[in-house]
């Protein structure tokens, strides 16, 4: 089946998008490829004065991580860190000229060059957003940018106008809002459920929109942390996506999926009893298997190309390397590459060479591989995370059926009883007051607590909202700073529930040691706090 | 005698900027100095789970070029690739895990880092322009960026709105025009003469502005390139400079010193035959005498903190390292902070550990010197290229007393005769047309030629800008790109002189070889162009 093109959708860039011209040297570029031609047009540096011969690195191995961790391979980080160097990894060296006409050299990445990226760079993510995310419809285009923020920073640039506002989740990643807010553009909050935000609530919010009564026009854009959802840490499958995107057809919206914990899909959390159970992995070449148990992108179900998916190797490789891409139409991607070229210009090129030289090294399979790896040691740290919590607290298995857990199993805790093990029972819980509830994430790296402080002897006179930052307070003042729940509200008002409060937990950088004393703090401090 | 601090000038900000505030997350960091303090606040990765276990750069020694260069060292370009590995080098290496805290290492400089830039490269930055640029004002502040490009567009906003003009040079950067008409903001011309911005010119513009005329309110940002500046090379030396601050204090307008060529002060061009008149280097280690010849920043005048200083590596080491800095007093740079954490985030951690790495091995005079040789190469560049339009053509010296070159030596070109030499004598430019004159640039990449035109048989009826498209398209198709000067006029219209076109020539990337064979193919085109 042969798929279509992109719909026309340049009704939705913005003023100074659309006035954005071809830049005036691009003009000249229709000459670059004529054989012998001698340009003196740009104002470029000679290589030769570049002080750099040769940069190399020297890289672990794609399956340094094994597909089925053990506690004993991530507790010995201090031995790994000593025999980091001894591990047999390989070296990426890139030359300043390179032997072979056209390939990776430092003379062309510390050059000027393409805002879209290197063309080693953006090959191989068309491939891979090709082969793993398959996008619905057939002239997608892949840009790279520098990490997901600058791609949202970009996105929103070409896309709003001062006083319109953006669909969000209710509770929303802060920098994502914090973007936005100083250009006089609002979020607009959906209600969430166990998959993030609920189609129904979006065709709500859209079907009755009132733009007297908002102040604003029917929002255009729609942002969305569709996998380990930052801060709540639920996931969307596919069908839920299949349903928001018809709704963002039928009241034409473009969708911005922010998606940098797509290779942290780690799986339903098991108790350790129940964990020998878990399926063994399969073969480790069999790549397409993996893929298949992920969930799909937005791209997937885009048959009009109105999705900018922004990737990120910010989680899989480092943060530092300030890369990621965005798959997307080809009117937009044209539009983020004219916006590139007059703010960040092309990514900085030591990155751009040491990681394409990396991924053409290793190959798409070799890339899937390490992102398995990865993905295993996130899932132990989110298991081991969630251990300590059963370790220090009761925690009553529970089905939700409303808020953000709706159709979740959630875990309640209590304090747990100074019993010899951390037997659960409903007996024991009816004796005493739930503390907090959650649903070990399925993806990404954080946990969302619902703290109940409705039995908190001040909850009367302060409320939620006050608790939850005394609780904040007293946990960093004891040596544990987590998110505070409310820094991530959407729209900046406490939510719904006005009896419960909310911590976002992070398991993806401590030490083991460190997330296992974080949650004895935790447990201490929770125990006084109630007491007083 | 103890300098000021900076005046408040607060009532720049624009909107955006003001309603900007921390980042949520920035709150909790008062604990993060708290000793033992577990963080599992923000989305970090683990640093155990980046590939890469050292990267290091083999580079170039500090003194790899010679202070006094000969023709025969730039020449041999193809021996220096092949000897480039055998170079006395060095090698920087940056691990994973520092031996000593505090060191350069991976594990910080790939992680989520300062928006504000490594802690090393920033200290390195603030010394390097309290010691080279020396402002005026005590509490200024240096800013990491990801270069000039990315600093224009960070300063522009943080100062302005959509609506308002911004002064520039009548011949301007594109990118910098580009950057900010599709918001809405104009570029204003201010006229030039041979030290750029005139502020006579300036004074003109701002104390005869009509705001209902012009239809937008008097500008209160000048973007300059004082150094070599984009297009037209000229150079503004400190009484200039001293002039034109004065102006800004009296109109209260923010300076944009855009100086990428800052070390790339070449000094006045002198024929071959003079040239070996010219002074002797001093001594390899005067680092002091060396900065004394500079012409000074704006900085050096900048008494109330008002000017924001753009610095970059893309010029001394590479473009691709995609690093530069600003010098800002500590309110604009606390705004732009902000502003790069919601867009490009730290600058990539691969290029701030290299180049940082690179700086603290070297250390200041180390770095001193590696400038100062690669000012030579330019310099060389330079005499190589203008030399090669006196062998092709016969230049006379002349002295203008108008228009961008008013009080500077200007060379006027015409045909040359077959004689052996092209031995200079007004009797013979009589005899014929002159067909371009050129300042020979004092500093920067750029040599900008004025067209004559007004002797062409079309220029009657086609006028010096068709005729100067007509005759880049020639160039173009015999083989030579060179930058069409009406590419360049500010505000978009065709300059003051209308018998005249213009060229904007680099002389800074192109093998020498390739000069050479440039200024055959000009002089052969230009000969055809004018028989027709």
């Amino acid at each position: 089946m042969s798929l279509p093109d992109a719909i026309d959708l340049s009704h939705h860039l913005s003023q100074s998008s659309r006035k954005r011209g071809v830049s005036p040297l691009k003009g000249l570029q229709k000459y670059y490829g004529k054989p012998g031609l001698i340009s003196l047009a740009g104002g470029l540096p000679s290589p030769e004065y570049f002080p750099f011969n040769v940069v190399s690195s020297e890289v672990l191995p794609k399956d340094h991580f094994p597909l089925k961790s053990s506690d004993k391979t991530t507790g010995l980080t201090w031995l790994r860190r000593i025999l980091g160097f001894r591990n047999r990894g390989s070296t990426v060296a890139i030359p300043k000229y390179p032997k072979v006409q056209g390939d990776i050299s430092l003379s062309t990445d510390l050059q000027y060059s393409l805002a879209r990226g290197s063309p080693q760079l953006e090959g191989f993510t068309y491939n891979f957003s090709a082969r793993v995310h398959k996008p619905a419809y057939k002239n997608f285009a892949t840009m790279i940018d520098i990490g997901n923020t600058d791609g949202w920073f970009k996105a929103v640039t070409i896309l709003c106008e001062p006083g319109q506002g953006i669909l969000t989740s209710e509770w929303a990643y802060t920098t994502a809002i914090a973007t936005i807010r100083p250009y006089g553009i609002e979020p607009v909050s959906v209600a969430m459920d166990g998959q993030g935000m609920r189609d129904d609530a979006l065709r709500s919010v859209l079907s009755t929109w009132d733009e007297i009564e908002r102040g604003m026009p029917r929002p255009h854009v729609l942002y969305i942390v569709p996998i380990g959802q930052n801060p709540t840490g639920v996931t969307m499958g596919l069908e839920r996506k299949k349903a928001i995107y018809d709704v963002c057809v039928e009241f034409d919206v473009i969708i911005v999926e922010d998606d940098p914990y797509y290779f942290l899909q780690e799986g339903e959390y098991l108790p350790p009893q129940e964990r020998s159970r878990k399926q063994e992995d399969h073969d480790d070449n069999d790549v397409e298997h993996f893929l298949s148990q992920l969930a799909p992108s937005f791209l997937r179900v885009d048959y009009q190309g109105r999705v900018i998916r922004l990737d990120s190797f910010s989680k899989t490789f480092a943060p530092g390397s300030r890369l990621g891409w965005c798959t997307c139409n080809p009117l937009f991607a044209e539009r983020i590459e004219r916006q590139s070229e007059i703010s960040t210009q092309a990514p900085c090129g030591f990155s751009q060479s040491i990681i394409a030289s990396l991924l053409l090294n290793w190959k798409f399979d070799g890339y899937i591989r390490w992102l398995r790896g990865v993905r295993e040691q996130y899932t132990h740290r989110r298991d081991f995370f969630v251990d300590c919590l059963a370790e220090r607290f009761d925690l009553i298995p529970s089905t939700s059926t409303e808020g953000i857990w709706s159709g979740s199993k959630v875990y309640i805790a209590y304090r747990t009883c100074n019993s010899p093990s951390n037997v659960k029972s409903t007996k024991l819980s009816s004796e005493s007051q739930p503390l907090f509830s959650f649903v070990p994430p399925t993806s990404g790296m954080f946990t969302w607590l619902q703290m109940h402080f409705e039995h908190h002897p001040l909850f009367p006179s302060h409320g939620s909202k006050a608790l939850e930052t005394k609780l904040w307070i007293a946990l960093a003042e004891a040596g544990l700073l987590i998110g505070p729940g409310s820094m991530f509200a959407s729209e900046g008002k406490v939510q719904l529930r006005s009896d419960v409060g909310h911590f976002r937990i992070s398991f993806s950088n401590a030490e083991l040691v460190d997330l296992e004393k974080a949650v004895d703090i935790f447990a201490s401090v929770l125990q006084t706090f109630h007491e007083a």
